[in-house]
């Protein structure tokens, strides 16, 4: 594992339960927080101990396995009905990441084949999520690396990597193939007011040995301006079905400003990321969190007349990017059409 | 002064010498350090307990009459020349701001004046350079708030209030000037790394009871795409003859969106701000600072692969700049010509 610079994971699954790697507290503490319900993971998604599109589905899965084990322990004849406020309770943990729902929808298909070891089955359905995960993961890290011929550099936004999927990441995969093949310089954003960035990204990236220089966010369009990155490279919480991407905040202006300066914009995401029932980005709902999440505390009581607008996440157009990268293929220039073809191509 | 919402001041000058607010401990701490000597005034500045453009230039101006006091008083007879080891130790402690530059040029002319009682007439420069630069705030205000008649909203990154120059403010000049006419919507970009608006901005604003909120750097584009905003307003670092402006860091992607959205873009700065030796912003030398100012200790380590990059300003280009306010008039569509024209008009 640590030959492919690939040694971190968010999510361990054993018995007991599971385990998930309280990303609040990197890069200072390394711990996992051993979650036993169904409701001790949707709170470690909704407090965002656990974040990352991908990460969330596997860790909503796992949650339904221990959903249904605690369900089918109570009421055999009908835990069936009892599961379904766990459902709920876990679709309700975080809004926009569309692989949450997906996820629970393929959970609740399993449980309708589960038959009468229904816990077993499921337990196979998660891991079998987790680890297609990181299979298409890797395709897609392989595929995209290949724009990257060429390239100098390359800037990412957020945290997509190993602690955002099951492993290895979407676009900071695409990176890891391509640092890999080529020793590119790799350029991670601070990703404020979260700092996936800045506490994340490299740190993963350290613990893989694979060098990087961290920029303000701010800085992103004079490091474009100055030549020292050709792309652009970012995951997605939720696709369109005409490519519109929502995404951490922040890579909408990135997108802007890579087109202004000729930098290639590349989304790597799993299929499973794709909401083919939202027709355009314009429908996407866009989480707003509480804005004492960065608010300074001095800001925060009743005398102040200071108060903090806190949107995770932004719409990017389809039209300012180049190519989506899924485990289905890939997408040049997004459109309702073109995104519709890789539903046509074969399962790589 | 409170009437007018104007009730903060970085610089006090008294007998014992300058006393400069520690900008680093604001929020939470609001005290002022006493510099005594041009030595300990250049130190306030490349430690950034002073900074802002105009402020650095008039603490630099104060600092000469330090200089001055003792230079005379130890060698009156030859305190001319001994003080130019004060001015250049001045002049080095930050190269972006072309206001430092400009104000120990004044302070060097008013020295070649000085006769026979120099300490008192160039404590009357520098005084006559911080009223002055306060009284051009003022004027800029009231003339740029002309341009926000029916805005809903307006953007500002990094401070540019009464803690970035002699009082009033460039920018925030404007957008004060604005609220107390209309009582429209003040976002305050947080300004990373080093959070000038998170902690200088909004601390100010709060101060003067002008309602404001903090948004994330990254933030901008999707507050410009909303229509919250219809002007974003920033100071100057320096101009460049041409109307390139030299600003924070992050003042470029801002000026990208706001172009993309319709969104008005202006630039308020005093004369001195204007640098006319500098054709064009690609000649204006940009200041970077260590990486460690805002990379975590974590990974400041010999055994870390990680490092970071941290320039303080960037440049946007003339025709991404609706409009810059001086106090000496207003230049709309800055070119090498249009900027040439305050010249010519009338100081106001």
């Amino acid at each position: 594992m640590s030959a492919q610079h690939d040694s971190v994971r968010a999510l361990r699954w054993s018995e007991e339960g599971l385990h998930v790697l309280d990303q609040r507290r990197l890069p200072l503490v390394f711990d996992y927080e051993l979650c036993r319900s169904a409701g001790e993971v949707a709170k470690a998604i909704a407090e965002m101990k656990v974040r990352g599109a991908p990460a969330i589905g596997i860790a909503a899965a796992y949650g339904v396995v221990l959903a249904a084990r605690k369900r089918y322990a109570q009421q055999p004849g009908n835990w069936r009905d009892a599961i379904e406020a766990d459902l709920d309770f876990l679709a309700r943990s975080r809004p926009t990441a569309v692989n949450l729902f997906w996820a629970l929808d393929r959970m609740r298909a399993a449980m309708d084949r589960a038959g009468d070891a229904p816990v077993g089955h499921l337990l196979a359905e998660a891991i079998a999520i987790h680890e297609e995960d990181v299979a298409a993961n890797r395709w897609m890290g392989d595929r995209g690396a290949r724009y990257l011929a060429g390239a100098g550099g390359v800037l990412t936004h957020c945290n997509t990597g190993s602690l955002a999927t099951g492993g290895y990441g979407t676009a900071l995969g695409v990176i890891r193939s391509a640092w890999r093949a080529t020793g590119l310089s790799v350029y991670a954003t601070e990703t404020r007011p979260w700092n996936q960035g800045a506490r994340l990204t490299v740190w993963e990236l350290n613990q893989d040995r694979i060098p990087a220089t961290l920029i303000a966010d701010s800085a992103a369009a004079l490091l474009m301006k100055s030549g020292k990155v050709q792309w652009v490279i970012v995951g997605a919480d939720r696709i369109a079905a005409n490519g519109d991407t929502a995404n951490k905040i922040g890579t909408y202006a990135h997108a802007l400003a890579a087109r202004h300066h000729g930098v290639g914009f590349m989304v790597v995401a799993p299929m499973s990321t794709v909401d083919w029932k939202t027709e355009r980005g314009a429908d996407i709902e866009i989480e707003e969190r509480d804005g004492r999440e960065f608010l300074p505390d001095t800001f925060a009581g009743p005398d102040s007349v200071i108060d903090a607008w806190n949107p995770v996440f932004d719409v990017t157009p389809a039209e300012l990017i180049d190519v989506i990268v899924t485990e289905r293929g890939v997408v040049e220039k997004p459109t309702h059409e073109t995104m519709r073809q890789i539903l046509r191509s074969p399962a790589q």
